[in-house]
C-alpha cells in the first residue's frame, strides 16, 4: 500500500529540508494533517513569502527585504570595520551580542576544495571590491567557524587584503565562558593557551 | 536587531512542527531561502493540499483521500480481522508487511490519565459499533505500542469487547529480528522469555 498522494507529496517537501530523513518526513507530514488548518496556511504562506520577499544585499550579501540591507543602510554604525562571516546567521548571532556596531560581509559558504568551492564561488570579490571603494574600512575582522575550511578561508582572505594596508583579524579562539577544561578538546586548549593573556 | 519579518515568520511556521526548536527552525528556514524556488512552491502546495484534502475514513479512522478509505472499500480483504493501531502511520508500517490482509482500525492516541485522556477522547466507541454492526468480525487483534499507555489502552479495549465473545490478541513482545541480547533492556528480555515457544 502506498501512501494517499497528498501525504506521500508532502513526505517527499520535507525531505528536501537539510538533516530530515523519511522517518521524521513522514512523521511531520502526519503531525501536519492534525494541526490547526490557520498554522498550516499561515506555515505554507511563509514559505513562498519568505523565498520570495527575502533577497541578498546588493553590498554585504546578508539576506534582506530591502536593498541596502538595514546595516548597510544605517549611518549610525561604525564603518570602519567589517566583519567577515559565513552565513546570513552569523550575523544574527553576532547582532544579538549589542556590542559590535560595525559593518558586516557574508561570504555564503567557505573555501573547500574537497567540494569544489574556491575564491569564485563565495562572496569574497565584492569584499575586495567593497574595500577599494571605501577607504575609511580599516579593519576586516574575519568571523568564519573554527573548521579547518573556516581557517583556510580566514588565511586566504587575509593574505589577499593585508597588502592593500588593511588591518586584519580574526576572533580569539579558547575556553567557552562556562565551560569546563576537563570537557575542551585539545585544539581548543591549545588556542586558549597560545592566545593567553595577562590579567 | 529583529529578523526580517519573512523570515521571522517562517521560523515561527517551522517551530510549529513537532521536535523542531528554535536553533533548527532558523537553520531550515535560512535553508528553505537557498532552495529551489520550485521546490519551495510544491512544499508549500503540498502543504495546503494534505490538510485539504486529506481526512479521516468514516469507518476506520485512518487517513485517506476517499471515504471509505481503500482498506475498508477492498472487497477482497478479510473481514474477520482487524488491528486496533494508535496512529494512522502504523497501518502504513504493518500494510509495508504485505502479510496482513485484513482491516485495521486507528484509535488516534492512547488512554492516558497523566495527560487527561479518557475513552471518549479516542477512537473507541466506534470500534465497538464497529464490532456490533459486523458479526463477521471475530478477531480485534491490538497492535498498540509497548508503552505503559498502550498495554494500558489494550487492557482496557480488551475487557471492553471481550464479553461480546470476540477474540482479543496482542501482537508479541520479543527480542527484535536481528538484535543482541546483550543490547536488549530488561523488559524485553522479560517478554521474550514469557513468551517463549517450542521449536
Amino acid at each position: 500500500m502506498q501512501y494517499p498522494e497528498p501525504i506521500a507529496k508532502l513526505i517527499d517537501g520535507y525531505m528536501k529540508l537539510p538533516g530530515i530523513g523519511e522517518k521524521t518526513a513522514v512523521r511531520l507530514a502526519f503531525y501536519t494533517i492534525s494541526m490547526d488548518t490557520d498554522d498550516v496556511n499561515e506555515f505554507s504562506q511563509a514559505l513562498v513569502a519568505a523565498k520570495k520577499n527575502l533577497h541578498y544585499c546588493s553590498i554585504c550579501g546578508n539576506i534582506t527585504e530591502s536593498d541596502p540591507c538595514v546595516i548597510c543602510a544605517d549611518k549610525g554604525r561604525d564603518r570602519t570595520k567589517v566583519i567577515v562571516v559565513e552565513q546570513s546567521k552569523d550575523v544574527m548571532s553576532l547582532e544579538k551580542m549589542r556590542e559590535y556596531h560595525g559593518l558586516y560581509h557574508v561570504l555564503h559558504g567557505v573555501l573547500s576544495p574537497m567540494e569544489g568551492r574556491g575564491p569564485e564561488d563565495i562572496n569574497i570579490a565584492s569584499l575586495v571590491k567593497r574595500l577599494q571603494k571605501n577607504p575609511d574600512l580599516t579593519e576586516v575582522i574575519i568571523a568564519t567557524n573554527a573548521t579547518p575550511e573556516g581557517e583556510a578561508t580566514a588565511m586566504y582572505i587575509s593574505r589577499l587584503i593585508k597588502p592593500a594596508n588593511i588591518k586584519v583579524t580574526r576572533l580569539a579562539h579558547g575556553l567557552a565562558v562556562g565551560s569546563d577544561i576537563e570537557y575542551a578538546d585539545e585544539m581548543t586548549l591549545y588556542k586558549a593557551i597560545e592566545g593567553r593573556q595577562e590579567i
